[in-house]
């Protein structure tokens, strides 16, 4: 399954720069197909980590593009279930079309988390 | 059904335009009537067209309309279940009472889902 | 929208048998695509009929033929969110893939719950 | 109010015969109008109370009338979000519609409660 | 029951100035003893009346009275279940104890809401 | 606290009979007042034994006096939430009242979890 | 991540038979540690596996040897959250210790959902 | 249990000095251990304690330490389950190692609240 080895080199990549870290793939419909909490992330990872990636692909958009609108324009959306304006969920895409996500978090700091999940989701796109 | 109609409509008539849009109808109480969901509209927008209506309903007003004191006087009241205050939910009258609503979600911003909604709602007056 | 008008077939077929029914079409991961409470129908239809659908696409079958097992083996399972053992759920297969499924609720037994759904189900295959 | 006061009849006749009892009056959706939880009436008798009503009023039926079929044909329902299929709970009719239903729990038994419901039920047809 | 006639009575004085309202009364604990649904009054202000009620109770205080520090120094509580900072929830107090607060919605503004449940609160001390 | 006191015990007698025991006080409104897992003992008992204590302290029953009836008239009553008609539910009186109860799970059966709680429960009235 | 490599074994060795598999590895407090769910497994798999795993590590127990005691003595603990006497949760051991547990989800049946997952955990021992 | 003498003491400190408070203490993964409601503590404290001691022990940091941020650059994830960026949860260490945390809530201010949980997470290291 490419996407175990999606989320684990996700976790993988991260913990080689010491972050503890949570990797979640999900589908179109934001169902969760793999997820890896490494060792030592927090519990709340597992939360966070499915929501940037529940988010990806709803909005269909990496969810660091969408930190400024969150926090502005579409900011009540961040209420709705799920729903998490914050850096580290990246798209997943077969040609034009958003299949899936894969969500990362346990890194201090979105940028980080973006940058574990991208270089996955990049490599599987 | 004239709900059923109403719904499409407003789907549909957003679909035109190029977006993936979901449409819902509640009743006096909140309760779904109709809940569509376009063609790649994205998973919160089950979540969103719905809280939209619910929010339209129970306010007695659209949802449009409450933005401004969404964001300050009853900004409050925007962590109660189902209340969201984001344009996209037209309230759906029968005479001077508000009977239900319809909401809208899937366009790039407030005003677009509001303008799904609205030309629905109005015609169904 | 083919399930649009499924969902409506489905509830007009009882509603022309006197039965208040709701009808809903879920897509593979369970994800409502269409819900329709017809009047009158009772207000839990709208759990049951998307439970109905729900049980059908994951266990890729109709739950009416679920029933036996789900009052015997499998009882167990009927503890699981949106896990129902009771006919009125429909597959909807494209060829031999199960892409969805339709769930009928509010005809007075689950065997009138499922002609009304099947005969749908059945039409749209 | 209508609906208090035969709220308040339906707590008041069952304390006068010492049974410290909770009444739940709700609307054809199921949704609470009025909710009276007896001096010393048990924390669950909230739930249990509201359950019978809500399932008297989706059902179209005093809750009674079902326990029979709820044991047997329609167990699985039981299952779902606030279906209670035991005695208590008995629906409002205005003419031949079912417009609500009081739901009455405290009492040491299910045919105690349905008399403290039917009664106040029964004059408020 | 005091409890029934104070909410009865909250409801009704702001009935007569022309706002639908909701009043709920609870315990020390927060749960509910009497929950009233005016006429026309939006679903969410079960929620609403509810949880002003709630939020008194338990910081001991009238919630407009923590409006101030809510949108500062603890606005993070406001994410807790049933806490919100808004104006309308009022204590009752036997002598110098909590025993339960009362909570209003409906009416355009918390302060209008404060004072429909205010007259109770005080009138029942 | 004497509570406290209750809970430490409870889960110490379970402990030197060689059971990992957890053991839950709740007030007169089922609401937690101490709860405390013993080293080992599994994640479920927090549940079992909370809902232990609040169907004793909400039905004015030991829960092991409940077990009868919960297997048959009063079965339906087990899906409300929290209700848990199982031995290991005390509950604690001043004078004639009930005003908590303890509750105590992780004791392979129901006899033995109602000795643990049982003596807690006996010693503290 | 070895519970990666067991987790996908498990998947993997229930596709060779041609059963859609989902395995959920949990440590000792029932929290995921890695999920997995196989092309085509339903989507309820996602909580049965879960409730499986959750199951045999907080009763220390494979959970197929649950299932008489579920059907009969404990049988009132199956309403609790995530307990599932239902066969594939297998307990993960260091030592006499219970460290978390695997659970499989998919197979028609019990038994088969139980082979996947312990010869996945055994191995793992 | 040196947790349970911990928890006691932290309600305690605080008591002496005139704050109903509520103390929680978690594992690793944020589950429950103690958890301790002081007379006349507000219902809430119930879940601002184990709140507070959950995001400690998830984000390996006091939870005063991380307000900033969480008025800021994290302030999208205080929308998770459980995560509250509030003082008074303190982590407690083995070592280098976070293995849980205690949090205390209920007097008036995050940093009165911290002192009270800081005092006893200090003297458990």
């Amino acid at each position: 399954m490419v996407t175990v080895e999606a989320a684990s080199e996700s976790v993988g990549v991260c913990a080689r720069q010491g972050y503890l870290e949570t990797a979640v793939v999900v589908d179109a419909d934001g169902a969760t197909i793999v997820a890896l909490r490494g060792d030592g992330a927090g519990i709340h990872t597992l939360d966070s980590a499915h929501d940037k990636a529940y988010t990806s692909v709803s909005f269909k958009s990496d969810t660091i593009a969408l930190e400024d609108r969150g926090r502005g324009e579409i900011a009540p959306l961040s209420k709705l279930p799920h729903v998490l304006f914050f850096g580290g969920g990246v798209v997943i895409k077969l040609g034009d079309e958003t299949i899936g996500a894969i969500g990362a978090s346990g890194a201090p700091g979105a940028k980080l988390d973006d940058t574990c999940a991208r270089w996955t989701g990049e490599n599987s796109r």
